[in-house]
């Protein structure tokens, strides 16, 4: 197995991507190709020890950064590190790739050159959120700012067979993110989408509500990607808004200092527990070939999560197992 | 002045109203309507003691319960609690009303017998968010699935006034609730909104993102009421999940209850700070004249805040203010 790494992409590029892929092919037993500039790389790698035959570089002189214009940079950079990694995946030079770059020039690399999977009528970016019961998907969660019903059906389908192949979780539930829990709430999109997810192949609980994302029961929530992108970052923020909160609680004599150090070891597992560096990435579903998002602020353990995500997703085989489920929708669909 | 209570709305229904309602008669030199069973609220008014003479009952035989239909029930029972309120309202027997019955049933009493301010082409519910920065006021929270630029730009010119009138702040800000800080961004709603909020009579922000609800700088942050409701319970979702791994930390053993102890001063005014009841509840604003939602759960201390509030409502013009901006954008736009 070969993953592909955009090793110019992140707040921590080159050295996390670069020492992350050394580190996966000492310890995975996988090939690993680093796609950058070649010198950067060359100088980063020497830092650590690896297998020469298991990690290769391939040479792209431009790099894409945040704040550029996702489509326009991937049409004009075709030398861009996330445009050559994508290539190289199209042309099975890869099993599946990983950057930590902008994301909506991944978005577009995914799309424009990795391609759809047949069927897919969008590709939807899905988020594992560490929630009450575990990892919960969410999904879409910024692709697509507006989706029809059909689109979140297909989101639905992917979330579900991703959480079975990549966290083993049987039979997932599949919850639809509105604005109360009755049948009939929502609005126009989710009121629609409502009678389709009862009828298609998936574990459909119903409706559920934002509290419901992070204290619910259900394994999979979609919604379009406008109200996922919004809701990620209302959680990122209200995480971040408590945790300086209790910081400042903590450092503010002696006595709350006694009192943070007699409790740390349970604060700790709690920001181990909401750490999204345990989660991996954010795979976008629905491309031929497996594509994962990591975290823009990811270090070398967080890259390192997200090569051992891409690894689990090529072998469990989403991509076939979406297209197979795809094709037998489409069967039942002209068989009525 | 006079506040009309549903003193058969919310969960602790009719001991929290009739109480808080005698409490602001004695303290508040107001006069109050206590609208319900007049038996039940005669039986529980024994417990306090309060001037007769600025407290009086209104009785209503029916009672609208948080499982109903809203529009079915407002339009079946007649003499439902809150829409014998709604009635006393509109004809000027009473300055502002509050219930924390069924939200829906508030609203459709409110649109249907209280009536919209001229102009106003939907009427939003705005909750103020105990933020980072202090007050935050989020609208519409719930009253609108499906919105239109206009309804935006409306919410952003309440939201406004609400939080200059009765937060006193100077110039509020406003934020237009996106999947990202950019002009460009946002789902078809928020792209045709952002113009229009430019030329609004507002002290416009731009785009704000998720984070931003709870770390922001904005004072008040327009969305539909889907994306509302879904934001709204997100934050208490978290609230929620966040505040019981505390708890659980600090009641793991003998040492981390020490730590709970030393820390006890910090942690419970950040509860304090976070807890809703200090803000009393959320205005429906562009109904004329003030009608407010308390919290279902609210308790004695959250309805006599939610009456303060409404005090306020009253003697700052709110509605009357509405009435005038809304005006002058009509004359604004007939001159161009």
């Amino acid at each position: 197995m070969k993953i592909i790494i955009d090793a110019m992409g992140g707040d921590n590029a080159p050295v996390a991507p670069v020492c992350a892929g050394a580190r996966a092919a000492r310890e995975l037993n996988i090939d690993i190709v680093l796609v950058g500039k070649e010198e950067v790389i060359k100088e980063e790698l020497k830092k650590y020890d690896y297998p020469k035959d298991k990690l290769e570089i391939v040479n792209a002189t431009e790099v894409i950064s945040n704040h550029e214009e996702p489509a326009k940079a991937v049409r004009a950079k075709k030398d861009a590190s996330v445009v050559v990694a994508a290539k190289l995946l199209r042309d099975n030079m890869g099993d599946a790739m990983l950057s930590m770059g902008n994301t909506g020039a991944l978005l577009t690399a995914g799309l424009l050159i990795v391609g759809r999977i047949k069927g897919i009528l969008r590709p939807a970016l899905g988020t594992v959120i560490p929630a009450k019961k575990g990892a919960v998907m969410l999904l879409d969660m910024g692709a697509n700012t507006n989706c029809r019903p059909k689109n979140l059906v297909q989101f639905a389908v992917m979330g579900s067979i991703y959480m079975k192949n990549v966290l083993g979780i049987k039979n997932p539930s599949v919850g639809l993110l509105s604005n109360g829990e009755e049948e009939g709430k929502g609005d126009e999109l989710t009121k629609a989408t409502y009678p389709m997810l009862k009828t298609a192949p998936i574990n459909f609980y119903g409706n559920v509500e934002g509290r419901d994302v992070m204290n619910g029961n259900v394994d999979v929530i979609v919604c379009d990607g406008f109200v996922g992108n919004v809701v990620l970052k209302t959680i990122e923020g209200m995480g971040s808004y408590i945790g300086s909160a209790i910081k400042d609680i903590f450092t503010a004599n002696m006595l709350t200092k006694l009192g943070a150090l007699l409790t740390l070891k349970g604060v700790k597992a709690l920001r181990r527990k909401m750490d999204y560096r345990e989660y991996g990435g954010a795979p976008l579903l629905g491309v031929k070939k497996p594509v994962i998002k990591g975290h823009g602020a990811s270090d070398e353990k967080a890259v390192y999560s997200a090569i051992i995500q891409a690894k689990k997703t090529v072998e469990t085989n989403i991509c076939e197992d979406i297209r197979l489920s795809l094709m037998s929708m489409k069967n039942e669909e002209e068989r009525k």
